[in-house]
């Protein structure tokens, strides 16, 4: 019998807000739970119990189907976010599913965790979490999954790791974990402290703001050289709302 | 004796604001000259003879020296604009020369001219101009450009197409760019109509109602599946400014 896959939002055809694949026209899968619980997460909803009643378990089967009755022939992009997928063995059969009918797909972790099916995505994220979240990095976790994404040479993949910075502690962070994995492209992500704000502009005036400080800070240094510096586009143009 | 390139600005390190690099940390060297006279350049004053008086002749010696005097060591990119770069061979030099000084270096063109040393540009970005530029696109050029760069495969460089769109006869006319050229990774941009504006905040609010409408157009096409969607960051930052 096919494994299930807890899912918590299925939508799109919309636009990748972050890090690497910024722009990209995609379809995002969300799944629920998560071994973390940042301070800040904009997805608390996959772990905190609120949008319990709203988990479905599908089948890879079941969230194509869903996936073509929304975006049609419309896209050829998935996203699976999280939570963190990584917790969730049954992807594998999603992610042969989505290549065997054309998709590229792509997955955003903390870095936690590993599954065989990783070294199948092809956009893969890591997404250390800086000291502001309150969660500790398991280094030896992270070591070994850049290991393996970058021993295994079967297949064109890009990764790239990418921190959320919204103060000097993280930014140091940051520069640590750019220093540790200098041959990953490295993006630094200005981060939202409001996640709850419902007022896009003032939203946005702060987030160009705090964008604004993160270039200065990496313009002036030798060790971010060589670095990508972006905002969430998405909470730009929608705010904090869900399902765009 | 060297050749020397006209440079009408040297500037950063600062971000990628467009595009396939976008977010990338980066130098600036912009030259003077277009072939082109779009209705709304965002740089005319490299080929209005509004600056005519700060273009300077310089060469590739004495552009690097620049760099690393504004530069430092801060930065591991740099981004050739224009004007259209592509009407001035002399730049070879300072590809040779960058690439020496372990530089990526990043071209964008609107893809009308050919110089052998766009072979060894990094990360090429053709932004052949939509009906609004005022503008005739030269399809035989535009081919054979990409004909070249596909061909060699001499070193690994990425390549894109990116389209600026303000109305539905530009959206025609990128649907028209990305299905001859299927195989190259294509982008949409969010055109800026006010290129005078010096209102940030109207602006941004502007753009932004720009960007969400092309997501939305991108969202509903079968021949946009698989596309980028993205704004200019810069101006979404900085507004109009020169120099940043
Ligand atoms: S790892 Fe991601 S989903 Fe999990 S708590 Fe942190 S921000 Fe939220
Ligand atoms: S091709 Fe570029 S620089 Fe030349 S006129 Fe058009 S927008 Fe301006």
């Amino acid at each position: 019998m096919a494994r299930t896959i807890p899912v918590l939002e299925i939508f799109g055809p919309t636009i990748q807000g972050e890090g690497m694949v910024i722009g990209q026209k995609t379809m995002f899968v969300r799944t629920a739970g998560c071994d973390y619980r940042c301070r800040w997460c904009d997805s608390a909803f996959t772990w905190d119990g609120s949008a319990k009643d709203e988990i479905e378990q599908l089948t890879a089967d079941e969230i194509w189907r869903r996936l073509e009755a929304i975006g049609g022939r419309r896209f050829r992009h998935v996203t699976i976010s999280g939570g963190n997928p990584l917790l969730i063995a049954a992807l594998g059969e999603l992610i042969a599913l989505l290549h065997e009918k054309g998709m590229r797909v792509a997955v955003e972790t903390q870095g936690s965790r590993w599954q065989d099916w990783l070294l199948d995505i092809d956009d893969v994220t890591l997404s250390p979490k800086p000291p502001s979240s309150g969660m500790d990095t398991d280094w030896a976790a992270l070591d070994q999954i850049i290991e393996r994404l970058q021993a295994d040479q079967s297949r064109v993949r890009r990764i790239s790791l990418k921190v959320v910075v919204f103060d000097d502690a993280d930014l140091a962070y940051a520069k640590e974990v750019h220093c540790r994995y200098p041959s990953v492209p490295f993006y630094l992500q200005a981060g939202n402290a409001d996640v709850a704000d419902s007022d896009v502009d003032a939203l946005r005036a702060k987030l160009f703001s705090r964008l604004e400080w993160l270039v200065e800070q990496a313009a002036d240094s030798e060790e971010l050289a060589d670095v990508h510096i972006l905002p969430q586009l998405h909470t730009l143009l929608w705010g904090n709302k869900r399902g765009v």
